[in-house]
Parts: C-alpha cells; sequence; structure tokens
C-alpha cells in the first residue's frame, strides 16, 4: 500500500477521510467559521445584498506558469463576484479527487487555494471531499460557490448597455489560454508566458460605484469575442472592436498565428471587460492605469445600434464578422 | 458528429454550451432569479442564520433504484442543512460532464433534479458546466452548495449531547448503500431493494423546536457507525448501540451476510440520527412514528460516560467494539 498517494478509502467517510481533511484541509483553510464537524455551518450577518456564484474547475494540467488549480479556483469564483459589483465573503469548496493523486500534490494545490483565499479575505465556511477510482477523473477536480456583499449602489446589468457606449478591457487578452497550451507542450511549443489567473477586485472596487459604468465581465472561456457575443445577443445592438486597440501580447499573438486560433476567442483569467458611457470611458481608463493590475487597460470598442453582430473593425478600416464559438478548441481551459 | 451525445464543444463558453444550458439546465431549473445570463446573483433577503454548506456527488451507476444522481444530489444538501435544523433556499449545482454522454441523459437527470429541488421548494440561483474529455468523467459529476435560513431556536450541536442521552434513528439503516451495490450488479446479486434517497425536511421539522433534542446528522457515507464515531470523538463518551434494536431490513441484512458487510457502515440517504435528552426520546419516537418517513424509527442506543468508543450490544448480553472505517467496500456511493 502506497502511503504517498490517495487511496478509494480517503473518501468513504472513515479514519483516512478524517485524517485527509484535518491534515490538508482543515489545516490549510482553518478558520473560526471553518467546522469540519458540521454538515452546514451558520454565517455571520452579511452587510448588504448577498450575491452567489459557483464555477468548477477542471483544467488540465494542474500545474501552469503563473498558476494552478488551486489559486485559479480562487480567481474565478471571486472574479464572478468583483464583476458584479460585490465583495467575496465566503466560499465553499467541494473537491473531486481521483486515485493515484499524490497526496503531495493535493496538498501543495489546496495551500496555493488558501493563500489566495486569504489574499482576497475569503473565508471558506464548507467543504467536501469525494474520491473517485483511477481513470474516472483527471487528479482533482474543484468546485467553489462563493457568496459575496454588494452595496445598493453597484447597479452593474446588461440591461444598461446601449448605442455609442465604450468599450474597455484591463489587459492583454488569451494570456491563459497560451499559458495553459504551452504548458500542455502538446504542439512542441514552449516560451515564458504567463496566465493572467488573478483577482480583478482591485479592478473592480475602483471602478464598481462609478454611477456612468454600465456592466462589468471577465472573460474567461470563450474569451473577450464570447463577452461580446453575449452583449450582443443580450442588447440587440452590435459590439464593434478595433483590432488596434485590443491589447494582445506579441507571444499570444504568434501562437495563435501558428496554430490558426483567434486571440479573442481565448481565455483570460485576471482581466475586466467594461462598457460605460462614452463620457466616463477616459475616467475609468485612468483608473485602471493607475494600478499595477490595469497598466495596460484599453478603449477597445463601441455599441452600435441593432444588428446584434460582433464585428472586428481593422487597421486599414476593413470590417470582419467574429461568428460566435463553434469548436472547442482547447478543452479543460478552467 | 453524434449530435445525440456531449461534445468537449459543450463546455466552450460558444453556441453548443449556451444552447445545452438553455435547453436542459434553464429549461428545468428556470426560476425568478436564476439567471443564466450573470456572473452572480442577488438573493432576496433571508428571515434567520443563514446557513451553508456543500455536497459533492458522484455515484455510481448514475441510476439506481429508487433515485438517480439528480434525485440524490437534492436530497443530500437538502438533509445536510435539515439536520442542522435549517429550511433550504437556495442552490448552485455546478456539472462536471464527460464527453460522450447521451444529451438525452444529462436531460433526465437534470429533470430529476429540478423535480426534487422543486419538491423541497428550493430554488437553484447559479449554476456552471464543464465538460472533460472521454476518460477523464464518468458521465457526470454534480456538485451542490446549499444556503438555507434556521430560526435563532434551534439550539442543535454535537457539545451538547452528554451521557445517558438517547439515540434515535428515523428508520432502517443500509438501504441505499445496498440499492446501489444491487444496482451494479457486480456481485452477481440483484433483489427489489430501494434506495432510502428522500428528504428528511418533514423528520426534521417535526422535531427540531424541541428544547430537548441536541443533535441530528444524516448517516450518508460510512453510514450508521460512522456517526457514532464522529460523536464518540467530539464527546469523549461512548457510544452504544443495542444491536436487537437497530432497524435493519432482510435484503440488507441478508446481502450483508453474504459480502461480509457490515450494516451499521452502509450509507444511508434519507434517514436523521438523533441524539436526545432520555425524559424527551418517545415524544420524538411520537413525532415522528406520526410521519410515514418515520413509521420504523426507533430508540436504538444511548450515550455512556467517557472511553470515546463505539460498543455494540448484542442480544445475549455481548458487547463489541465497532472500530471506525477503515478500508472503503463502496466507492462513489454518493
Amino acid at each position: 500500500m502506497d502511503d504517498t498517494r490517495i487511496l478509494l478509502a480517503h473518501g468513504n467517510g472513515g479514519r483516512l477521510m478524517r485524517e485527509l481533511i484535518a491534515n490538508i484541509f482543515n489545516l490549510h483553510l482553518g478558520n473560526p467559521l471553518l467546522d469540519t464537524d458540521a454538515d452546514a455551518v451558520a454565517l455571520p450577518p452579511l452587510d448588504g445584498d448577498i450575491l452567489v456564484t459557483t464555477d468548477g474547475f477542471t483544467v488540465d494540467p494542474l500545474d501552469f506558469p503563473g498558476g494552478d488549480i488551486g489559486s485559479l479556483a480562487v480567481h474565478g469564483a471571486v472574479n464572478d463576484l468583483a464583476v458584479a459589483g460585490a465583495e467575496p465573503r465566503y466560499f465553499t469548496l467541494s473537491a473531486l479527487i481521483e486515485e493515484g493523486l499524490e497526496i503531495a500534490r493535493l496538498d501543495r494545490y489546496i495551500a496555493s487555494f488558501a493563500r489566495a483565499a486569504r489574499h482576497n479575505h475569503v473565508a471558506v465556511v464548507a467543504g467536501d471531499t469525494k474520491v473517485v477510482r483511477r481513470g474516472e477523473g483527471s487528479g482533482l477536480y474543484l468546485t467553489v460557490a462563493g457568496i459575496g456583499v454588494r452595496r445598493a449602489s453597484a447597479r452593474l446589468a446588461m440591461g444598461r448597455i446601449g448605442p455609442g457606449d465604450a468599450i474597455l478591457v484591463s489587459g492583454p487578452v488569451g494570456d491563459h489560454g497560451v499559458a495553459v497550451m504551452l504548458a500542455r507542450e502538446q504542439f512542441g511549443l514552449s516560451g515564458s508566458l504567463h496566465s493572467d489567473s488573478a483577482s480583478v477586485l482591485p479592478l473592480t472596487r475602483a471602478v464598481r460605484d462609478f454611477p456612468d459604468l454600465k456592466f462589468m465581465r471577465d472573460p474567461t472561456r470563450g474569451g473577450l469575442a464570447t463577452v461580446a457575443h453575449e452583449i450582443a445577443r443580450a442588447t440587440g445592438h452590435s459590439v464593434v472592436l478595433d483590432q488596434d486597440a485590443v491589447p494582445v501580447r506579441p507571444q499570444v499573438a504568434s501562437v495563435c498565428e501558428m496554430l490558426g486560433y483567434d486571440p479573442y476567442f481565448l481565455a483570460c483569467e485576471g482581466r475586466v471587460v467594461a462598457v460605460a458611457d462614452p463620457i466616463a470611458a477616459d475616467e475609468v481608463l485612468a483608473r485602471w492605469h493607475a494600478l499595477p493590475e490595469g497598466q495596460e487597460a484599453a478603449v477597445i470598442g463601441r455599441i452600435e445600434v441593432g444588428g446584434a453582430r460582433v464585428i472586428l473593425e481593422t487597421g486599414l478600416g476593413g470590417r470582419r464578422v467574429l461568428d460566435e464559438l463553434e469548436d472547442d478548441p482547447l478543452p479543460r481551459i478552467c
């Protein structure tokens, strides 16, 4: 019996499961609210609207330049709350662990999760672990539910978007997608690019109470183009993106060129797309430029009346329609 | 391309994913709060202490006599809140789907989830879907986070348990474990036994405000014996179970005898173990016997001072120690 790896008995409710929870999950995530002996825990009173989100994480590989499944899971759930104008407060964490995973690796991912949670002032208040047989998982899948609070003043909604509004992004797009691709080494590619996986809270805090800010979203799976399609579909208007204005790192651009991908469809995990009244765009941009996370923020496009399409304006005055994503070039990116 | 099965592209954020969410998840789970276009949703004000739980579901097979992964997931999360004295209100649902799963089956499980949620007056307010490659999952894994409310009067805690307290169970133990085992057909066994998978809310509502009720737990993974060990470890006292008093169905007993299992370690998914002051045990029992779910409820044991062990008293006055579960006889039971 190899005691350095996860066994089925680590999921059976008995001694090994209890020790695994105590020695890894409770050790790293322990806080006064987390009671691993309880079926459900009571939260302290919450000051504001209660916001809820959930996200499953299946990234492959579990480690990538700039992060791992633990930090990614925290950032993903933090960011869903952040772009809704909220402050994250409490998380639940469910881990599906594959038989055979090295216990030291599990420890490392949960430690990474805990570090990122602390950094964002989030407490894990409930958890669950399951073990699946070898070949029925892929090392580790994590699911987070996030609870946050929002001051009533934040009125962000896709329905507020209208023609003429400006579209901004807080930094270069596609870094996470390409970093994970490079980590897989499946195309014989290598490089120094890091994922942008990070909390966007500093970015959203800086602008969320600004009355002319109408909407924020983090462009994860499906990338910037998919957020643009969501806006187009919900509003009936067209999203026009200026190719020259969208920040794309040279390494991302060259990987995309080699493999025939479009960087606008690649996942980010630490960027914000914002829509604002045009008179406010410069102010949003200034607030972002003042932050380390927003140095490369840019106004990248505008809303045009009607059409419900996503259009890319090229440098020479050309316009091409960006279709909705069909195929999946990159499964398990997050 | 087989359009009756899940493809990787159903997880990429694009058109197929959007249609899958609209045609299955939103169709069955839709309610005024669920906004599949939002990153996070705001909850209406909650009336009482807010309780939170999470649970991952990996049951194999996905269908078993008396339920499926959809209804099981609802009951599991409902019951975690119920035994804490709460009413479930809102769920989040994360689905990890394996490439190749028949879309009709996914539809059936989500419809089953929705039926059970409606039955328990629970609204799904946020969701997430991911698709993993063939061979990296096992059809479908679900993770639920549950939010419930508890009136301040419910003071249930393991710390209130003391010597002399009575231990009760709301019905026969081990049905779920054996039903799933039979559904696997792995031992050449078959039978008519159904899982006890069900909401325990009627049972917990009937007794939760009773001041002499001290603690409730649903004996899932690891069964009754594991709950007994949790009590023994937390209190330092011993849990004495009366073998003749613990209800076990004849089919469960005979499967256990054949395979060498102990029914006290097999999972239930619709039972409650309660600990009460001995003067109140008859009243708890009477309240449960008045319900269809509690017809076979029984007082099954008591707390003895010190020792921190779990002891089974046999009919002939013998006593044997029930050790903590070590091996896993039945992975993926829930």
